[in-house]
């Protein structure tokens, strides 16, 4: 697919326009997803109809923060920041999991691998929900906090006529790397067709400050996990298996130059992803 | 379509089993389609492993308390009352409508009345997210609420590794008559590919309470706004409609026995819930 960030400006402002919306409202988290996906809302609708929301929660990391306002200030939008953590509170999420705010961050983080290391295959066991009532109750928590960011995006979004940008990339989708009905759930996609290695490049492209670039990916839902860490690969080997599978189902060309088990890693990861990926059962199909 | 009962509750048994679903969380409003796919959950499940939710808040009508409650004693299933009101208060919502518990109903109806009638075309508005400001706030007022239930619905199902069970139908579907991301977003759709008037004979079948068989559908978003008001037609006719022109583009018979005036109104619907029924734009298709 194109990295070609002229197709992909045009592809928006064509289709925003043709919907009628009079701009867009982004979510920022301070990683490359999303300040690849404000730069080129910005170069599609100007930076006056764009607006970033931050929505930061109890444990996020303090990164999080000093990242997310470095890219408002870079892409010279208006932006809000409103924590959601009187809401998960509400929810009882917090209930269910010891307050972060007391805890060294070290600590968090040896707490958290702990939790993850109970089972051998974290990851999956999120992609099938399963792994016992004590690893669901931490998936129910975390994957709260992003469907009510979703539903605050919405409501800012409109109340404006805006449309919600969504910053889910092709790696993600492919390996279930989302919350169903959570950061998956927008109006336009802009990087849905890029793996996550061509969104770095993109990213060059767009001149995203180094240290945006730079910094480890995570999806900051529990201290210490990075997303390579949780999908188990580098997202340079990920992304290349990802394509010779991809090679494989549609020209049955051989995999060659990856270990067995790696392959099969990302096998069993796209397997159980595809559970998520239905998205509804039903039975018009 | 089918609306032979054991075929549907056969699809359920068999998908929710082989995805490894212990159980179904289900809504209910107190209106038929939660009532019927209540009853196909507990004929598929057995009543232990389906659970209630009900999610009223600050502008719910008391009948659908009353009515919800109806519902899950006759289905004889686990229940929770759970308001939203103290999540839909935090996030901003009440402060843009009037507070209704110190007005009367038939007010409140007026007043509603008042605002749908403002424009000639109140449903086709919301369709497109468009007709002004005040219109804007409306929408994202009352849809906050249902991307709430749903939040919350899950947050229910993923700690019990139940599944959710959505409650749309196919009228709702083909209209746009659904909360993007809301009450359209769940694991199972039992009801997805049934006319809301083949709902009806389905809850016959079932022997839902002819209580709820008897009352005018609601989406219970603002007072006295009924679904047929707000579509601008019964469902009789509707349904009668959206199969003549599901006849014509298939086969291109011609759409005989109803008021041009009618069709053309069902065609605008279609056209316009188009842009819903997209969900995301992206570069993939």
């Amino acid at each position: 697919m194109s990295t070609n960030k002229e197709a992909i400006i045009d592809f928006m402002r064509t289709q925003l326009n043709h919907y009628g919306y009079e701009g867009a409202v982004i979510g920022i988290s301070g990683g490359i997803d999303s300040a690849v996906v404000g730069k080129l809302l910005t170069e599609a609708l100007g930076r006056e109809r764009v607006f970033g929301l931050l929505l930061p929660e109890r444990d996020s990391s303090k990164q999080t923060m000093t990242d997310s306002l470095l890219v408002c200030k870079e892409l010279g939008i208006e932006y809000k920041v409103k924590p959601i953590t009187p809401l998960v509170r509400r929810l009882g999420v917090y209930r269910m999991q010891p307050p972060a705010i007391l805890i060294p961050r070290k600590m968090q983080e040896k707490y958290t691998a702990n939790l993850w290391n109970r089972t051998e295959t974290p990851y999956l066991n999120d992609l099938k929900t399963s792994g016992g009532r004590k690893n669901r109750e931490n998936l129910a928590y975390y994957r709260t906090k992003h469907r009510l960011r979703m539903t605050r995006l919405y409501f800012e979004a409109e109340k404006r006529g805006y449309a919600v940008a969504g910053t889910t990339n092709l790696t993600e989708m492919l390996t279930g790397f989302y919350i169903k009905w959570g950061d998956d759930s927008s109006d336009i996609e802009p990087i849905m067709h890029l793996y996550k290695t061509e969104v770095f490049e993109l990213a060059e492209q767009l001149m995203v400050p180094r240290k945006i670039i730079d910094k480890k990916p995570s999806p900051d839902i529990a201290p210490g996990i990075t997303d390579e860490y949780a999908l188990g690969m580098d997202y340079g080997k990920l992304d290349r298996i990802l394509k010779k599978i991809n090679e494989q189902t549609k020209n049955n060309t051989a995999i060659t130059g990856e270990s067995e088990e790696d392959v099969a890693h990302v096998k069993e990861i796209l397997e159980a992803a595809k559970f998520r990926n239905i998205r509804n059962l039903n039975m018009m199909d």
